[in-house]
């Protein structure tokens, strides 16, 4: 860590960096993260933050991108760091900023997402006296982070700063929360704190290698649920492998970070959504092999239903946990079976035609296999109607697919802001529902402001079609108070006018013709452009 | 407590009640909010919450209103029992939908609204599986409420709700969060409970009334700071008898949830929210007498400066804390003074005109006090640029005046809807900055759905003024970056086009005649309409 002589404290922020030989606690923070590697700072500051600002004036190389809601900072951090592979900084503002964020915190981390995410707050000294916006920041904070922390001096911070970072990016990746009152910021004596080492990443033990074998050696009907770095492509290869040398089947989680796919691609279908459908398609399943995955669950219970998707007699079995080594455990593991020649499945490449006429799941599903540009970004947060795209564009043009981990709606059109931020030349395709989308719409100012290659087909069922299928599932017929609270028309939200009103340009198409021609044009174009696709 | 027979248990929830001898648990939890009184349920469900959805269509009496995210139901629900004086119920989705409504339910928090705030969960048997939607609900409720439970059983869940009820109600008032797991609504066993009593509100004692008597009676300059129901006109009326009586001044906090005022009213001053302004305002001090408010402090520290807002050597005296009965005791101070005959001050009666020309801060306070409607319901989020309104709007016609206590932006158009549900017949007139409002924008479409008589004056400065006057307070002067992250133009938002977007009529005034001619045309219109006044 490096260390400098602390000149006699002084209140003064507006000073030339070159003239003094300390500086505050702001100026080393953002050095440190300039030093770990963290360059980009999703942010809607407030009062407590201004010395942070004020530092980010003075320090250049930190590209700052303003949210007008801390959901949208947060989801997009969480999609820049998917596309990144590195985190992205956050600046909140006090609890209720935090507050505001959580939500996609809560998505972040369940997709393992390294991000700093750092909150302004009051003054050390001032916190007791309970201001109007005090709150409880650390406590709020704690349930979705890896790690957290409450900055107490401007010689510290630094060092705060980069194991703030080192932890975001400890396997397999996280939530680091930094508080930062503002004293904490504007005090001299700041320190710059060099980056921190990677924390190890643990091997799984050969024991856990041999008993996978031994399952899988069985010949009983066995599952391989593949989860975060075990669908990056080199592990992915391998457990296709073993899949194919013990007549194993792939599976993932329903939601994922991030996907690979696309043409010429290997694919692994996913556990549906319900749970009734889940079970007949793994029946008979004696074996769950999970590698980096939690034990499958169904995402709600329902009465007299199992909460588990696969038979209740099968045995779960674990390769590797989130926090282990999933490559190296799969590379050995193909190594244990013999599986390292086994033939890969063909990846046959199917050139489809842009469909015609009526607007339905698999219409769209086949125009996105035409027509998806190559190296595609793809946010899905389609909730129901949605349900053709990922199975129907597995012969796309080679994409990644980014998904909602947490079910907390609304982190759709976040998550393409920030993969676009991490991801300029790609273009990015947000396939996105209109009750979710309207949690954080104001994402679309974002996009338009940073002019953010972003399609988004806004997928307007104007209702929350979903709830309504949870409805019947309870065996209730909707009167007029849930047809109320699961109707979002009267009034029709018209998200052209939305999106214009934040700067985005859009249209509207009520066929499948007018989409894919919408679709084609919005897609050449620089910045973003937003499809209502009146389903 | 109603007992009931309970029959075997059964999972279906689509029957008549008519035909049943016992009902789910959702059924006796709404049944038992009617029976306490609660009859308005802010709503934003999710699947666990079906089953309520089902039980509020089955059973009459409960007025639902949908917003299409949780900040504004959470919002809503605290602007009602402003207006109301009895708590609505919120209706939230798993811990993320908590944690998006958590900012307004701090700010519920500081206006010590009372609110019945109903998070349905996982139900208690999926909740250790630890399926993606699960997160810490009981964590994220218990900072912003006054009293916390995850409802066990259908048999009990109406208990709970009753206690709920209870609890919100208990004086100062406050949030009751009841986490309501789905299997508990779903049970069969349900048991309707009888309302609970009010809880006694102490009396202060008699050595508090006589302590401040002699403070009052020193000679020496004495401030009283009323806070809560210490500004109901009763209350407001025997402070300022002893006022009169004892050359006291009296002033409430910055942020207060309701005062009514308005020509022929008694008014009392505000503490500024510039600690420098204040402390000037507030200089020569000697004794600071507390009723129902807080020791001042000023919103945030800054380097050098007093965290408090009076004299550094002035004394501070507590006649009443906030939970205690502070009409009482401002009657027993008066008696005890002798200042039950005392002269009220004169309540001036000034008729003013419109204003022309230029938009300013005090010209749109002089339009709003010649054209405020008569029992207007005023919402104030205007932050940097409403700072004359206040001030200069003493000689409106009657009305009440709602503000955002907690400090956390992004409530004043939830506010205005929970406002306009309690207060039918009279107009809503919402003073919204631009980048407050964006974070609740969705307001907009309830508004719309419920045709609110609402008129939303938008303050479009396209910038976060506030934050330009803070960073030049912190002595920085704004590069580019910072000016990027405290600038909201670029692109300009469309607040008109916004509105539409979500069904609500709007117009756009550049100067103060148009301004004028469109705030008279929205309050005769029924139903929604914004203006967005470019500043």
């Amino acid at each position: 860590m490096e260390t400098k002589a602390v000149e006699p404290k002084t209140v003064s922020a507006h000073r030339d960096p070159e003239q003094r030989e300390s500086m505050n606690g702001a100026e080393s923070l953002v050095k440190t993260l300039l030093a770990s590697g963290v360059d980009t700072c999703f942010a809607n500051p407030g009062t407590s933050e201004m010395h942070f600002v004020a530092a980010l004036d003075r320090i250049p190389g930190m590209h700052c991108v303003l949210g007008l809601f801390e959901g949208v900072v947060t989801g997009a951090a969480d999609g820049y760091a998917r596309m990144a592979g590195k985190p992205a900084a956050t600046l909140l503002h006090c609890g209720p900023g935090l507050a505001n964020g959580l939500a996609n915190l809560h998505n972040a981390r369940r997709a393992q997402t390294p991000i700093v995410n750092i909150i302004g707050d009051q003054a050390t000294y001032h916190r007791p006296f309970d201001a109007p916006l005090t709150a409880d920041t650390e406590g709020w904070a704690r349930p979705v982070s890896v790690w957290t922390r409450t900055a107490t001096t401007a010689a510290t911070v630094g060092a705060d700063a980069a194991a703030a970072v080192q932890a975001a990016m400890g396997a397999p990746g996280g939530v680091a929360s930094l508080i930062l009152p503002s004293d904490v910021c504007w005090d001299e004596g700041g320190q710059v704190a060099a980056p921190l080492p990677a924390l190890p990443v643990p091997q799984v033990s050969p024991d856990a290698i041999q008993h996978a074998a031994r399952v899988l050696r069985s010949g009983e009907p066995t599952l391989i649920v593949l989860a975060g770095s075990a669908l990056l492509e080199g592990a992915l290869t391998n457990a296709h492998r073993i899949a194919a040398a013990t007549d194993a089947r792939l599976i993932t989680p329903m939601s994922n970070a991030r996907v690979t796919r696309g043409r010429g691609r290997l694919a692994v279908d996913r556990i549906p959504y319900s749970g009734d459908i889940a079970r007949g398609k793994l029946a008979g399943i004696r074996h769950v092999v999970l590698v980096g995955a939690p034990p499958p669950v169904t995402f709600f219970a329902y009465p007299g239903k199992s909460p588990r998707p696969y038979p209740e007699d099968a045995t779960i079995h674990v390769l590797a946990r989130p926090e282990q080594d999933l490559g190296d455990a799969l590379a050995r593991l193909a190594d244990e079976v013999g599986a390292r020649g086994a033939e890969l499945p063909a990846t046959a490449s199917l050139t489809l035609t842009p469909a015609s006429g009526a607007i339905t799941s698999e219409a769209v599903a086949q125009s996105l296999s035409a027509l998806l540009p190559e190296q595609a970004v793809v946010v899905e947060e389609s909730v129901s109607f949605g349900r053709a795209f990922y199975p129907g564009t597995v012969h796309a043009a080679p994409h990644d697919w980014l998904q909602l981990t947490g079910g907390a709606i609304g982190e759709g059109l976040p998550l393409a802001t920030g993969a676009a931020i991490a991801a300029p030349g790609r273009r990015v395709v947000s396939l996105q529902a209109d009750g979710s989308g309207m949690y954080t719409l104001q994402s679309l100012w974002t996009m338009a402001r940073e002019k953010l290659d972003v399609t988004i087909v806004l997928l307007a069922n104007r209702k929350y079609a979903i709830l309504l299928g949870e409805l019947a599932g309870v065996g209730a017929n909707p009167g007029k108070t849930a047809l109320d609270m699961l109707d979002i028309g009267n009034p029709d939200l018209d998200w052209v006018k939305l999106a214009n009103g934040m700067g985005v340009e859009g249209a509207r198409a009520t066929d499948m013709d007018t989409f894919n021609d919408l679709f084609r044009m919005a897609n050449q174009r620089k910045g973003p452009f937003l499809i209502e696709l009146v389903i």
